[in-house]
């Protein structure tokens, strides 16, 4: 099984290279370190210093006996992708090469062309790298569960039958995101849905919730192969910057009432989701939507958590209500579908204090390294 | 008034701009001449050969006394129009300014490219440029009713109240297109709707069906102020195509069945509903969705109609069915709602014997113009 990870140096990228690596995929990694790149401009060095990929790669073999190939170029490039498909032939391709920050996508016009720009190109190219050279590959979308938005009715996974005057249809679930980044995602959506229904692809798209953790199994004894761990206010999740500031002594900066409702997921839950789809591919000409997350928690219910286990740890944590940088309800209905993963047999690690505690433990080691400068929102969605 | 028209240059475009020139209003258009361009590089001449802006507008200022200002420059250059947009100050902007073809954005990658990127992109700078230079503008910008495809519901005008286990909510109505012409409409959709609830902005979003006509009220007696009028098989809308079959006495190409249905419009009926909409603007906040077409009609029903219409006339006229270049149903239900500008004042000026006729007549005295080679279908969707 040969699969090609685009976006492969990324938080979920290398995780997902080395875990489809172990279990016997032969894997290429694409990168155009659009991610490290930003890091440097904007300011935002993850936890950690990552290598580069050819580093991690060699290193990955010394430890695995496996080998992950790589290039590094823009999927953006038509000429580059369209080559890398066709020399190597993927089964599956895995695609995380987008911009993914709402803070980033709200900044300003040159932040929100970027993001515009690179996700619908990076996705309408792999489109069309699949339709010319590949035409079989089954093609794994990264979507998010913004693009539901928070509406007053159950959030299904993807689609929604609707009755209207008498009749009946089936639809793409209605999208409405809270950033420019998640609008981008819902263009994507509607894209491939498109050339699916015209080129008979196989799509399954993925509507993930924000992700927290740190190490996976194949990372936990080399620092050297730990994904790259943002905390700050523009890449950091939030789970992942509330660990960080517990750890540093600083309050849980929860924007506005907290009552914002999402779904989560562990880093250890979006590899074993990703092998589970890979195992079992969409059909030609089927777009399957599901839902990426195991748990809803309001931002209130989650610093309340990582409060609780800092407390176990002897950390006295603050929770402090900032002013609410971004335009969204704080308070409002939420309950979205998550049966399709469970169904291909997703057997979640959910957020427990244990879970909380052990993030918090690994966090605490390289605590020397946290910029605290970082962390509270510097970009307004107004 | 000032009226600021994007894609001045084209078929509405130009027509709308002698429509509010001639009411008063202050009127710029900028263009381009991408569609010129296309027309060089695809082969696919109009009827007849429009002068340049810079003549169309000083001879409409010897026709009506009423200054028309132009800029030549591209919507997708942020600088270009950011600063057309601060001088000019305008009270309305539309936004004609797309790649409109569905047979050209299916023709490859090139052009699909090109459909995709021009059309988000000049939709995103007008909203910056409108953020940043003239936030009280109200832009109108020209959707299609191919949008919402071809439910087996009502299509109601551009939301939808959904019941979903016990609890409701309204939404965008879901939108899947036919075509990546289609698609890109339904990304500028969403996009418009991301930034009216962000900034506040005052949108009118107009959801066109084929427009079909040739004269307008401003153009009558001149035939050097004639619109673009385009007949191909790439940019020819299907009445004005078989129309031109009519008078050169080939049968008229019915792509597969002819049961597809959608709804039309009188080019004089596009500049009315302008008029009415630049007249009633959009509140801040408001992102109006209007469905634009007077009549629905198979495209079967619009054969016999122009059948009738050239037999009156002493026109002999065949219909022939084609292999069906589209990926499209061919028969379908299709009821789509059209009170919204009928509210606002319009009186529709339909397809009737008289009107087809005449579109005949004229298009009879530059029949020795018509290249009877453009019009069969060249493009395939698979």
């Amino acid at each position: 099984m040969r699969s090609l990870i685009l976006g492969g140096d990324g938080y979920l990228g290398w995780p997902t290279a080395m875990y489809l690596s172990k279990r016997g995929h032969e894997v290429m990694v694409v990168d155009n370190y659009l991610h490290r790149r930003l890091a440097v401009e904007y300011n935002f060095p993850p936890l950690l210093c990552v290598p580069y990929l050819l580093d991690r790669c060699k290193l990955w073999q010394t430890v695995s006996g496996k080998e992950i190939t790589h290039a590094i170029g823009d999927v953006q490039d038509y000429e580059f992708l369209s080559t890398v498909v066709k020399e190597f032939a993927p089964h599956t391709i895995i695609h995380y090469a987008e911009q993914r920050s709402a803070p980033f996508s709200m900044k300003g016009y040159k932040e929100a062309k970027l993001t515009l720009i690179n996700n619908i190109t990076t996705t309408f190219n792999l489109i069309w790298a699949v339709m010319n050279e590949a035409p079989d590959a089954h093609i794994i979308k990264l979507g998010t569960l913004g693009e539901y938005g928070t509406p007053n009715i159950d959030i299904e996974e993807g689609w929604i039958d609707i009755e209207h005057k008498g009749r009946k249809d089936r639809f793409l679930y209605p999208r409405q995101g809270s950033s420019l980044y998640h609008t981008t995602k819902i263009h994507d959506t509607d894209l491939l849905w498109f050339y699916v229904r015209m080129a008979n692809l196989r799509v399954s798209d993925l509507m993930q919730g924000p992700v927290y953790g740190l190490l996976t199994e194949e990372t936990q004894d080399n620092l050297d192969l730990l994904t790259s761990f943002d905390y700050d206010d523009i890449f950091g999740t939030v789970i992942n910057r509330f660990v960080v500031q517990a750890v540093v002594g600083m309050p849980l900066t929860v924007y506005g009432k907290g009552g914002q409702t999402r779904g989560f997921l562990n880093i250890l839950d979006t590899l074993q989701s990703i092998g589970l789809v890979v195992d079992n591919p969409a059909k030609p000409g089927q777009m399957r939507i599901l839902n990426q997350f195991t748990e809803q928690f309001s931002i209130m219910d989650i610093a309340k958590l990582i409060q609780e286990a800092s407390a176990a740890l002897g950390l006295k944590v603050e929770i402090a209500h900032l002013e609410n940088p971004r335009k969204e309800l704080e308070e409002h209905y939420y309950n979205a579908s998550r049966s399709g993963l469970i169904d291909l047999g997703l057997k979640p690690k959910l957020l427990s204090q244990e879970v909380l505690q052990k993030m918090i433990e690994v966090v605490q080691r390289h605590k020397d390294k946290i910029d605290t400068k970082l962390i509270m929102p510097r970009i307004k969605w107004s």
